[in-house]
């Protein structure tokens, strides 16, 4: 996607070293940071310099191949498995990216490695953008039909966090079918939740589609039952950091508030996102594990002060526990579908394996 | 209620002007200010120096007073009423407070008024106080069943929003229970909703509760759900700025998505209101009402430096709208019970007529 009419990824390789944007600043500074090796990978997942499940994934895989350059033994290549994984424990893709990895790496010779793993790290990166792309031409199908019926005006999606072009190599999840649509001259406007407590939503996905030129409001997490209420929203669509083999729907925190008010007003609800998301070893949502992040996520709230100058500010009194659970999981009864890049699919394990014939055993 | 031992009231008369707590300041600093006319009173309600339904009221019929003292006559007591009743729209309290006040100022000589008004906005503050203690002690109850059921642990109780003493005079509505049952030695822990985006839940509620002691812990908005599904919160208890005759039931935005979680998880949803509360001429809560206010207090969020200076920080990016409506309408169906000063009753036309028998002609 472009940031004013440049073209960009966010993460991509650069002479032996990895280049990110880094997310922690926007969207007051765009600011490329440079990943040279396995620590620097781990640390800007852990600290969310990058984040969203699917490049979560794609910087996991990269750091492997840093890692692999100092040293392409054994101990190395498990050793660099087993920082990535543990820098943070929901997003499924970051599971299925380590593990692709060593498939195609453990076999080979040591010599071979480094090459290979960069090669590797470069393909589930190109497979990011190929299925990105294709979960928004099955999503804008979606919205379109819905077009179809809103006599002109714009369709109104919500979305909740940011599953966009940020959240993965380009493109996005749930708002790759909204670029489809407004690239094809439909009217979508987009209700934006801000996504406290880390506020993905105003800051990232406000700034992306400011800069794709999508019409779109940022609301409260609050606010989304009462324009559902009111009839204001014609679609949800969110991303996943994980989708059990029975459709059970992992997302960010607050996800699940806005799949009760889709269906006590019969909004559509669906969740976008790509093969690697879907853990076909769990059948249960409850067995996810759910990342707990420092308090002081929610304590303290990072923002431009008038001057431009980015400062953090406490919101909540010292004297006060705070508890920052930064997932939940929307049952699979309450999602209307799921968008993959095969298609759009009901949220059961029957939908799902409809899709990915062979997989699914669990369920 | 008392702060580092000294007791307040959140509103009080002294010798001819009116003092009140600056909320907008807390939890980073308790300074009191000085209401000295009508617009120092609708300047107090409508910038939310004073703000939860029942102060409102109460800050009105001292607004009157204020305004009686400069010119007791019929055409000031006209504009006093339209005056303050234009500061915010929502809160059926304020339209209760001011109707009270003309009811018995209209019928005196104007030159009685002054001290029939000072009379009767201090009647008003008392009769709030008392029924704000009686709704703590029936609503002490409810925690009292669950903790029997608890077996030692502490009773979870969920609450957004501040419906503490700070919004009323003293004790509060949702937060008087919670006085009530931990000052009897009941083991009571308080989910504080954040409540975005004015954060009345992070810097009020957290405030009060932290200055009585009571063990609280604050959450992002979007929690409560997760944490139902977890069996984490056993009551949600909130305040109400207009209950309909029919029992739906209008509060800070984002209280309908607790509902909501709260019905799909089988916790009891109770809201805890005085009379004044009640509008009797509405039985659709739809049509009630919602006040849109400034995108400000979601693109900007103030909060405290480490050196202690407040500032207020943009966390959206300038080019994106934001919408900021600051209610919503959780629908009777939805709710477990009413707690008022005289007890507790289903939220339906039925149960408030039991309490309230001759009132509800609209349902």
């Amino acid at each position: 996607m472009k940031i004013q009419g440049i073209p960009y990824r966010t993460i991509w390789p650069d002479g032996g070293l990895v280049r990110v944007i880094d997310q922690a600043r926007l969207p007051f500074e765009l600011r490329v940071v440079e990943l040279r090796s396995l620590r620097d990978a781990a640390t800007a997942i852990s600290r969310m310099t990058v984040r969203g499940a699917p490049l979560i994934g794609a910087t996991a895989a990269y750091g492997v191949a840093l890692a692999l350059r100092e040293d392409p033994g054994d101990g190395a290549l498990g050793t660099a498995i087993e920082t990535l994984l543990s820098t943070r424990p929901t997003a499924f893709n970051l599971a299925w990216s380590l593990e692709r990895m060593r498939k195609r790496l453990a076999p080979l010779a040591p010599s071979r490695r480094a090459a290979a793993a960069w090669e590797e790290a470069a393909a589930i990166c190109e497979e990011d953008v190929a299925h990105c792309r294709a979960i928004g031409a099955h999503g804008a199908a979606l919205i379109s039909r819905i077009a179809d019926r809103a006599a002109g005006r714009a369709v109104n999606v919500l979305t909740h966090c940011n599953a966009g072009w940020l959240a993965c190599v380009d493109w996005g999840t749930a708002l790759a079918p909204i670029y489809h649509a407004h690239d094809a001259g439909l009217a979508v406007h987009v209700w934006v939740d801000e996504t406290r407590p880390r506020n993905q939503g105003a800051s990232l996905t406000a700034y992306e589609l400011g800069a794709h030129g999508v019409p779109h409001t940022v609301i409260a997490d609050n606010l989304g039952g009462h324009l559902m209420q009111r009839g204001q929203v014609d679609l949800v669509l969110v991303g996943s950091d994980r989708v059990t083999a029975g459709g059970d729907v992992c997302n960010k925190v607050g996800t699940y508030l806005k799949a009760l008010a889709a269906r006590d007003n019969r909004v559509p609800f669906y969740a976008a996102l790509p093969f690697s998301t879907i853990d076909w070893s769990l059948s249960d949502g409850e067995r996810i594990p759910i990342e707990e992040r420092s308090p002081s996520e929610l304590t303290h709230v990072s923002g431009a002060l008038e001057d431009g100058r980015v400062v953090s500010v406490r919101v909540v009194p010292e004297a006060s526990r705070a508890l920052n659970l930064a997932f939940d999981v929307t049952p699979a009864r309450l999602v209307s579908g799921i968008v993959t890049e095969r298609g759009v699919c009901a949220a059961s394990a029957e939908g799902l394996r409809a899709l990915y014939p062979g997989c699914g055993a669990a369920a």
